[in-house]
């Protein structure tokens, strides 16, 4: 799919959607890609990839773009907020979490994907929720007063988080179900020909079995370690 | 996932995999992040961004990026060359379909998402070859003398062809398998942890009946009607 201009057109009855996607440096895209494409694709919906200044970011795998907007300019109300992976420096970076803080607790639904999850958990926006992350740091989420769950989508009330890559899909079109009805959403899963194959069955430690989680474990160990270094030197903000 | 470095370290034993993405002007980057984060978090793998150059690039959706390497810094040899939606300019663009012609005969594995195989069609990389493209702009392969293939996945010798989005990842764990064995593909799968769970089960025209694919085709016709137009206006080389 793609165009000259900037997607279908905004019909006046309806509000423009708000939807926020945090970037930053060493974020990784593939987290965002579902989000940015299920909204970006609405109709009437706008969608703001948010960081403090619009410099060039380098994305994990290597993609170098840029936020559109930034912090300063946000809108105060989004109708979806999602954060996905970043690396461990977020979990401790006090301007980002007091932005996600103010702009979670009134956002419309709050979307965190892999390990996005425990971003909004480090903003205090998960306490008492139940969630889920990737495999490899789910077990973080107590940290936070969240109820690990282990699922490719954990729905609580308005909070929808999910494993890696295609649960910004998942959630996506959950989320715009909800926003827009069913044959939005719908049209949507059409539009983006979302009938996934994974040629292997190996997607999760149950149906990978142990020897492969384990040498996968040991693959990415050195992206998870900072985040886990980093959680057990946070102060718990477990809910007693 | 994400790290602070580039990915995991090269072992020394392994010739590092050369993977060529296509990027510019208005290209779909949903349609890319499957090969991007497949062969991105490969170890020893070297993915490249590649446009005419490094100035900012505006995808569709609305995301600011920058290609990595220019046509001119490009590898002579790619292992995986890919190509995703772009906008029916690059179906005439001389530059660019040569760029695409040279590299694409010698690659060891062509990919193209979405109407990316429009593209590859439009360099004569696809003569003779099944292949497929999304619904909405498939009937046009013929065209280049492809043969229209009504799958999620199309693979004919080393031409690997899809819908779009997640048709990325289909293609991507496939090559890898062929490239570094079944084991690495596995674990790729499991690392993003790809097992997708689309919501409604109305990710193709047959799953979803004659009235949502309407509305879809509908909403979408202003980003198609370029792409039909142009390929329609194009000399035929169609083979024989």
């Amino acid at each position: 799919m793609f165009a000259e201009s900037h997607g279908p057109q905004m019909s006046q009855q309806t509000k423009k959607l708000q939807v926020g996607i945090l970037v930053c440096p060493g974020f990784a895209i593939v987290d965002t890609i579902g989000i940015h494409s299920v909204f970006g694709f609405t109709p009437d919906a706008e969608v703001h990839l948010l960081w403090k200044d619009k410099g060039m970011i380098e994305a994990i795998p290597r993609f170098p773009v840029h936020a559109t907007t930034t912090f300063s300019e946000s809108p105060r109300d989004f109708d979806v907020l999602c954060v996905g992976a970043c690396p461990d420096e977020i979990l401790r970076d006090e301007e980002t979490l007091a932005f996600l803080k103010d702009r979670g607790s009134r956002a419309g639904y709050l979307v965190g994907v892999c390990s996005g999850s425990l971003i909004l958990g480090a903003a205090g926006l998960l306490e008492g929720y139940r969630a889920t992350s990737n495999f490899h740091v789910m077990d973080l989420l107590p940290h936070f007063g969240a109820i690990p769950t282990r699922q490719n989508v954990v729905i609580d009330r308005n909070r929808y988080t999910s494993g890696p890559a295609t649960g910004g899909f998942d959630c996506g079109l959950r989320v715009l179900e909800k926003l827009r009805g069913e044959e939005a959403a719908k049209i949507s899963e059409l539009s983006m020909e979302y009938i996934a194959q994974p040629p292997f069955g190996t997607g999760s430690p149950e149906l990978a079995g142990p020897e492969l989680t384990r040498k996968a474990l040991q693959l990415f160990a050195h992206f998870t370690e900072g985040t886990r270094r980093t959680v057990r030197e946070l102060p718990s903000r477990r809910a007693s």
